[in-house]
């Protein structure tokens, strides 16, 4: 695990969804997205919605009165559009990048290996900020998942993996995590290779990237879950519809300002601040 | 960790709710609870219930055709009646009695430290089966959780408890558990003293508990969170509003046929059977 786990030098806010975006409110999530944006340009990706009517409308009330130079939106109707100069051209002063939620197989499909696709990298590698809530935060990972049953026992087949953008390695993002029972389908994807590290974030929470560590804020927990020393599983014996066995996973609960090292694998004790 | 961990020589048979009770269906955990009962007395506590009515008619036709000599219901309706010599008789010859399901402080306000309870005791120390689903569930151990949020965010002040039957120590017992997304609030109950291990029980799913080991029935897992090498958790910190952190909890996923040691708080490896 000595190799970095971030692609790039820039920073990735994933958030597990709901995040606080109530111009009353306290929109802590999306004032921490404006502080990176820093008066610079922020481009609203709703690639992953069907219907990303009123998306846009909704964030630029919430963003309104925060530090965002300018907000402009980008939507894709098919992969044809995802080279189009128009809309790459969106990109290319951009301070950050923000995907709303939706259907994560929507943003990989139609902006995979396309021109969008590289500029998102670029402006990830020359430092600037990827941001993505619920889909937009699962699709950062290297294999990202897709469907899985949720407020059930999890059954050995019945998670859905895909390739995602790999803007970060060796881990596995899920969202909406307390809200919708997901812990047992998280287990279940490090279960398949431990070399992945679970992250599971609740709603109107997100993991903060910087360099090697990530911080947590909002009003919710981030859920580590770490395969590392796991002794058994029955993931490669059992028919798909057999209950996961595992023993020995190592579990964090995160709450608003604990840190994590990711390269180390290790939660940072709050007093090493 | 080296004292025993049930209090009795009987068998607990502990289900998350929501057993299988079709007369056509598998029934796996009522033929175990049959299997032990063996053709003797099976007093149904239908005492956790508001409103009972019907579950003795549901529970009847679901051991219609099992091998039960005897299946008598006993309710009481306040606590006056616990003490009854008609209610008390009613346990005498009983190999077995199973809780249903309900509120647990309706089982042990109504019954706690009266003539009933002392019986209950005397069968199990006498080497006989205790089941309880759900509220019949929780209320066995030391100290049981009351109510708690499910489906959402654990924080600090989310738990009530209450104590409990006794009938087995050093363990917190939640259930109906991926159903209702109650991983956040089991961890929580650890971390308030992780003396007690958190075990977790599915719906149709139950721990057998035999001597010191327990084994996994039906159709779903038992979670078991250990606390022994947590490094940090902010329980004793925090605002009880707070989210609840707690790093390096140990987390084993059971299913159908795994076996674990309550005593050396280990899961026993399938190949060691």
């Amino acid at each position: 695990m000595a190799e970095d786990v971030k692609r790039g030098k820039g920073c990735l806010i994933i958030i597990g969804g709901h995040e606080d975006r109530d111009p009353e409110g306290d929109r802590v999530i999306l004032k921490e997205v404006a502080r990176h944006v820093a008066g610079g340009k922020l481009v609203l990706a709703t690639v992953a919605s069907h219907q990303p009517e009123g998306y846009f409308e909704e964030y630029q009330k919430a963003f309104d009165d925060l530090d965002i130079g300018e907000l402009v939106e980008l939507y894709v109707e098919d992969r044809n559009e995802a080279s189009d100069r128009d809309k790459l051209a969106v990109l290319d002063d951009a301070a950050a990048i923000f995907f709303s939620g939706g259907d994560q197989l929507r943003i990989t499909s139609q902006i995979g290996d396309t021109g969008i696709e590289a500029k998102v990298r670029a402006i990830y590698e020359r430092g600037g900020v990827i941001a993505g809530t619920s889909a937009g935060a699962s699709v950062m990972s290297d294999t990202m998942l897709v469907k899985g049953t949720s407020s059930e026992t999890h059954r050995i087949g019945d998670l859905h993996m895909a390739p995602g953008m790999g803007l970060i390695r060796n881990v596995i993002i899920d969202q909406h995590f307390a809200e919708r029972g997901r812990f047992g389908r998280l287990i279940g994807a490090v279960a398949h290779n431990p070399r992945v590290l679970g992250i599971g974030i609740d709603e109107d929470t997100a993991a903060v990237v910087e360099d090697d560590i990530f911080t947590v804020i909002g009003s919710g927990a981030v859920y580590v879950v770490d395969g590392s020393d796991v002794s058994y599983s029955n993931l490669a014996e059992a028919r798909p519809e057999r209950v996961l066995s595992m023993h020995d996973a190592r579990v964090h609960v995160l709450g608003n300002g604990n840190r994590y090292d990711l390269k180390r694998r290790r939660p940072i004790p709050p007093s090493d601040r």
